[in-house]
């Protein structure tokens, strides 16, 4: 197994082990210190795991809640599909209740749902079986999209490649693997050039710790030092003096939403590492899956910013204070760059440059 | 006593008692949790206080071991000028060795000590009362130099009040009162504006936290909240959005050098934030004492920048990982604003304008 393969073993956020008998996800609560995978077989194991945010990310959700459900289907002992499918609607409803806010658990939920209930004229046995299939479905679209981003990623690596020199590559908070099926979306150029026989000191990539929830520091930088990756870990107030000094030739960072014209909501900092970009002519590329692409959305000022506790800023790791008492705090989650600092958009189904209207068009985006 | 004046009494860096028997100073240790001052007797006690930073901020630092040898020189026992400076000279070099690094510590012994040397002919009760006077110069001259700026700033200030509206500030790391003699220097305008009436809702200051120490967080929002001003703490990543929101009216930062031609050094950071004022067109200042100006520095890449331990980053708050073990990690103390991000250099002789060399020459600095 290639030294890639076996990260991909060790720390990928969930995969379904051949007995079938349970989800088995990395214990992402435990990081960056631990890596210790735990196998779900309960529905509260489920549960609680998705609650407390043992798996996290949306799509890393997603096919955890679809595996999850496959799994307790198979379970399920019934005599016919009527019975069997409202057994099947409860357990759908209790993992739902999991985590009431993320999109991608109701989005994968409500899939298995809807396949199961095209099914009801086959058999029990051929039922759960194809649920194992829609689900493994579910997990191998995630893989192909970030597999095809990751790809056009390299191609950009590769152009700035030099003979003897590694190139340096900056991101922002977590876009990884372990937030995803398998190859992320930012760290996706950098997983698919270890594939493409690229050695980790062919490149260099300097993680934005991202404060307040520092994913940073306790994710992206533990992924990619575990691949093999040269990894450094930068406070966000130093990016600008990293790209002074020559060290970043590129910027990928992932994104929540994108607007029609571009404008990429993504972890608060985005906004502002895409002006220092543009402002040393560094190329800023938003690592987008199309589906988060919202030609509904005009532009980044109607994108709503969820607004967090102001003691995420006040207080140290949720332990002890490091302001006063009483202070206010600004604690946005998100915020976005605006389209003319950005290079370029990487979907799986190309890259869009300004405009990006047009180039979302042209690449066949929302039809 | 006005507000301000309370303010500046009970969270002043240093100050000499009026029975000039110890120095009184902040614990600056105890921040931001915890307002109390102590009185600093014995040489051990000084020392111990310089040492482990209770005091802090090269000017407040300089003044403490100015009142503090003029203390101690007080209580010498002895009958003649060369017992009497023998026994000056121990007690200086003793309060010397408490922190190697600090500049100014030197420089106001020194001061201290050429005053001494300066009267030998005189009486020792004389010699005595006329240290007490040369530190209390020390002092004096620095708040004239802070207040100066302070009222450069609070002109630029009153520019752009709008009625019934607070003027939105925004600083980083601390150059405020509790690192000098009593107005701080990027935290002069805000004091000044006090003293001249206005009102702390008059103003909104947002501080950024300043990773990896915190000293905004900890310090400058400590303050300037004690002081009775709206302020705000942010992540160091949340400054762009802040600006972009239009709640930013001008930029305030301290420094540590100038360069001939302007780039000023600073806390990590400061580039890029000069970077995203200028990109929203917010007025950036650099507020520099004219002593920090060094002509003999031809430009920002001249000055040697510290590099801290990555520890900093990694660890949290000095008690918990945050990051992988065996992570590398990036973390310069300071980088430089390049001069044509600044708007102006706030000396206490003036405000200095692009291009910075012919300005200070204007302004007679390093005549």
């Amino acid at each position: 197994m290639s030294n890639i393969d076996e990260f991909f073993e060790r720390v990928i956020s969930v995969k379904l082990p051949e007995d079938r008998q349970t989800v088995d996800i990395l214990e992402q609560t435990l990081l960056p210190g631990t890596i210790k995978r735990i196998n779900l077989r309960t529905k509260e194991e489920l549960w609680d795991a998705i609650k407390k945010l043992k798996v996290r990310g949306a799509p890393a959700i997603g096919v955890s809640a679809a595996y999850g459900i496959a799994v307790l289907a198979n379970r399920i002992e019934a005599s016919d599909f009527d019975s069997f499918y409202k057994e099947f609607k409860e357990l759908k409803d209790y993992l739902a209740s999991s985590r009431p806010t993320a999109v991608n658990l109701f989005w994968a939920l409500n899939r298995m749902d809807d396949k199961a209930l095209s099914l009801k004229n086959e058999s029990l046995d051929k039922i759960k079986e194809l649920l194992f299939e829609e689900a493994q479905k579910i997990r191998d679209e995630d893989v192909a999209i970030s597999r095809s981003i990751g790809e056009l990623g390299f191609g950009l690596l590769k152009e700035l490649k030099k003979e003897g020199k590694e190139v340096g590559i900056l991101t922002h908070c977590n876009a990884g693997t372990i937030a995803t099926a398998k190859y992320g979306t930012a760290t996706a150029p950098m997983y698919t050039a270890l594939e493409n026989g690229w050695a980790g000191t062919d490149m260099h990539v300097y993680c934005d710790e991202t404060r307040p929830l520092l994913q940073g520091a306790r994710l992206t930088s533990f992924e990619l030092h575990n691949a093999g990756i040269t990894t450094t870990l930068q406070c966000d107030n130093m990016a600008s003096m990293l790209m002074k000094q020559g060290k970043i030739d590129i910027v990928f960072v992932g994104c929540d939403r994108v607007a029609k014209n571009g404008d990429s909501a993504n972890k608060i900092g985005t906004s502002g590492l895409a002006i220092l970009a543009k402002h040393y002519g560094i190329p800023f590329y938003i690592c987008a899956p199309s589906s988060t692409i919202d030609l509904n959305t005009a532009r980044g000022d109607d994108i709503p910013i969820e607004m967090r506790d102001p003691e995420e800023v006040t207080t140290m790791w949720y332990k002890e204070r490091m302001a006063p008492e009483g202070i206010d705090a600004f604690n946005p989650a998100f915020d976005f760059a605006e389209h003319e600092l950005i290079t370029g958009i990487i979907t799986e189904k190309g890259i869009a440059h300004a405009p990006f209207d047009k180039a979302f068009e042209e690449l066949g985006i929302g039809k």
